[in-house]
């Protein structure tokens, strides 16, 4: 049995955490931090686990934690992971940070665009960006994986394939994003009260919110070259799911005629299923099926497709996804599957919801 | 492997139904019944179950249905299965009718409150009313199970220990109840578009509900006489979800010091754990603590309280589930497990999703 | 014209006394007050005024206030306006007062359910009870107005015609309200975030909600004897309406052919209309049809209707209200327009919004 | 008092135009048509109405109601209104068409996207676009007038300015939009239920909505050339409100300084102003603050604003409005009035409703 601690126990992707894990045959939970709810009963702060979860929460001493347990997961804000991190702690546990502490290899780029100093920039490097689908052989390896945003999960997987194939030109990527207000977090703020978000969509965050160089950085890679793109997040009023919807301009491919033009359907899919094939948690849909996020809640999916607008030449890429599980919880457990060798769906058999 | 056939699993409760059994490691359904779509893939009904369920939607051939399979679940509208049963399909296989077919005793009461004439009412006293914490030994031993509405396993499991137990006078017993819309089912009618019930509740079959008279007789029978009471169901802008408040006179009690007055809040709940505390997927709350909704979605969970008005007398009792789990698909794997000589439990440890 | 001065103008009832009184002619609103946003401009906290109101944020100085104005309107926390009253404001201004400082005539009632000492009990007979098709003459006449809450406002009227002319037994008298999540305030708290109430519904303050003894004084007065019953008022994800069902025993009454027997549809009915066929606000429905809370959304209109269950002998009332207009700010000003001598309709002719 | 006839006033357009005139003091609605409900009272369709409107549900006989109104409006299926049209209707009165059927100035771009023969082309090059802000002269002047789509409405107010004074490079130009589910009318279909709709968001019509040929010619009038871009909708859980948001690469300027950039957020900013200033329904929002629905819900505006992104070179224009009101029966009444030369905004003075 695996030990695991969460530190932030109490936000919406720390609960979720402790939804799936609870249900995980492999994986025992011994440590509910939150500073906020110290001493309090995990299932009087989120009164679905009562009778589930008995235990009260604990304070974040990752120390301390360290010693208890074999994993550590934190869902904290940014900033608190990096603070806490030292070769101690990394020699005795694996450690899954949920937040974006680790996600940017260029730690000019974290500190510009999170506006706060990197604590231990020397873990940067070792850390493994935590997108199984794309990293799976070093997250296998990894001590210290840093679980990716939701947004920039949905974004990045949805683009890939083609970013990776040299199909789109990147120049030309703009990707238009919509979450559900789960991921706003269970902070007390006006904006995030009902009577706002209901009714009511807006953007947010246009041109600089935070996970633009997150995309960018790891399209980057995919690409082999620098990548700049427009991402714009919505709010959504609805608890979960994001959306995510790309535009790119296609390049001409040398056709079966040996005319140039652009790739046909049939080319663009079989890129994604060279991709994706033997993804369990990525879905290719049908032709003509756009992604729905309700068709993937709860669930560790990724719906994704395309359309080829032929008139403007551009791939309309979408990408669905649960926020707080392929968007957060889901992928770090799948990530601590990986690390201790199990079965990478190891308790994310999770069905879809729906209605 | 039990196989199972759903007839109606088209349906929100057929729908749910596909959900638990697919992950459900003693149960594997062989035919997903539904006449409006048939030949066309299941997935493609309910794009949720893409990749997962592979098969194409069958007709609702109930006697080659019976050859087929183990157990058939009837998610379909009232009258179906009482139509199809005979004696050739109980001799086969065993049935849990999600209809009201089967729930009501007194075929006068169902054929007046339904509005029509019962085709097989030689079944009726054979068949047992599913609700298994209170008719387990019996729902073992079942050929034919009549799984309880929504409303009235709320409404019934929150009042039951009360009623049972001579607490309450159960001429002034009202139930107030609340739904999510997915109980309206499927169906496409102008009353359950999203505009028409978003940002709105309202009242509906005001003292004439047809689950009226199943928590009647169901309560009558704990009671040992009749009951009559007022059941009034309104429609909330959610999707899942029931949630019940029940009021009801107590009935004064001799106290500890000889005085005769209302029974105390210890007494009270003293009378809910007689009956629950055994019972896994019955919760009863913490003092000063309200059934929500939101805490048992997706789960087979009811969760269960009670506030004594010194004032006036009477006690508040509320309940609240999940109207396709506990309220109709959970229930029914339930009573399916235990006709099965399954784990009570078997593929229904549904953590709550919360947000 | 009229001048208006708002003290708690950023909240939801101050917000909407803004959108009604910027559309109504005989009136300017000239203190936005607003102790949280002093000096910040009004349309930069509530933008769906931009270009509408230009004004910014006062602080809430009654004194400075009544010098200014015709009329002050306190949307404010309990306590404050009981606080600030004096001889000195309601000899210049008339004071229409949303808190529940002044609704409740019974000071040891009020301090006890409020739990706070009343600052200037000597106004409390003074003020008049703003229900305007209840206290009419009563309203034109005062210099202080106690404008009744949201509940009780909707209670009240939905059960009033039956309670005055003695058609039920008030000793049976339950009242189960829902309400939409504008009622719950502007303020910044976990369990008004959008996740938590959305997909939710729940019970609260049971047996103990504030607006109880308010119901039960003016029914009370209305009965012509004390009345105790139970207020169960619940949360329902949307922003704006009340639903209230109310139940009681109907007494009996002598038919027409002598006998003794629950009154028929036609006399309740009648009842109904004398007292609400004239009024502009109230609807009393065609028969069958249940109120709901959209067909009121943004104005000023209840809508009430009944139902007798021969079986148990109730009459079960329901009405519905907008809680931001009949239920506090349009209600407000009805009582101006009454306190002026303007037309009492003025500014109120709002048509429901739908969808 | 001008006579005024509605053709389909029982969709949600029709109602809101029902909403809208019942409180305009210059019109008196005498034909309330709707084929489904013929004979029926408008009023029990739409209860928000009753006790407001009083008439019966009418056919759709032009040529009758020709002879009895002064001004028709049809918010029809699209082919409705052409197939009507003559002469002798128009020589008695105005009409205001709803549906896309007089929109598009290409009869064969018409056809191709709507799939339908035009009945009436002979009309079309009279019909005036009745986007007032751009075309208020000639819609003055005008016998029948072409009321813009919800989306189109938006998409192009947002982007018009810059693309009539060359500030972005059109052939960039990418609009993403989302709107509430009242777009989708009041038919009876799955899709459209409310357990579909609810907690989800997906795009539609990808490629190829019916709306882009609409925006793509308008745009391509201001900017004096051919345009073809992207345009998404998606589906929002939400009643009412359209966001769009528009990427387009900015076009280098001459800077003040003689070197070629990025033209300047002030520069960007009084191009807007130029056009929309003096536009009492076009609220361009102050620097940083983003339009969102809830703002400009139940009135006549459109909040627009942008964003410049240096990185990339693009800027981000949003824009919100009401696809009922600015969207459809809003504008439908804006063109109205000035066809009968009275006050542009009269009826139109709704203050948006928040929450």
């Amino acid at each position: 049995m695996i030990k695991a601690g969460i530190i932030g126990a109490t936000g919406y992707a720390g609960g979720e955490l402790v939804r799936i894990l609870t249900a995980h045959s492999k994986v025992e939970v011994v440590w509910y931090g939150s500073r906020s709810y110290i001493d309090q009963k995990y299932a009087q702060v989120y009164q679905n686990m009562f009778q589930i979860v008995d235990a009260k929460c604990m304070d974040d001493n990752m120390e301390e934690l360290a010693k208890q347990v074999d994993v550590i997961f934190t869902a904290t804000p940014q900033g608190f992971c990096a603070s806490m991190m030292n070769e101690d702690i990394l020699s005795k546990v694996k450690v899954v940070d949920l937040s974006a502490d680790f996600r940017i290899k260029d730690v000019s780029t974290y500190e510009k665009w999170y506006g706060i100093e990197h604590k231990s920039p020397q873990y940067i490097a070792e850390a493994v960006y935590g997108l199984c689908e794309i990293n799976r052989e070093d997250v296998k390896e990894a001590r210290l994986v840093a679980n990716p945003g939701c947004y920039t999960t949905c974004s990045i997987l949805t683009a890939y394939p083609l970013v990776k194939e040299g199909l789109i030109d990147t120049e030309t990527l703009i990707i238009d994003a919509k979450s559900g207000t789960s991921g706003a977090g269970r902070g007390a703020k006006v904006p995030n009260l009902y009577c706002e978000v209901n009714e009511n969509i807006k953007a947010y965050g246009v041109t600089n919110h935070r996970h633009t160089p997150e995309i960018e950085e790891q399209l980057g890679y995919a690409a082999g070259k620098e990548i700049m793109l427009n991402f714009t997040p919505h709010l959504v009023p609805m608890n979960r799911g994001i959306l995510v919807t790309a535009y790119a301009k296609l390049l001409p491919v040398k056709n079966a005629d040996g005319q140039t033009g652009l790739p046909s359907y049939e080319e663009v899919k079989a890129v994604y299923e060279k991709y994706y094939r033997k993804e369990k948690f990525i879905r290719v849909l049908e032709k003509g099926v756009c992604p729905e996020t309700k068709w993937v809640e709860g669930s560790n999916y990724v719906d994704i497709n395309f359309v080829i607008d032929e008139r403007t030449g551009r791939v309309i890429m979408m990408g669905a996804l649960d926020n707080l599980v392929k968007g957060a919880a889901g992928q770090a457990v799948q990530n601590m599957n990986l690390m201790f060798g199990l079965k990478e769906s190891e308790g994310l058999d999770l069905v879809p919801m729906f209605p």
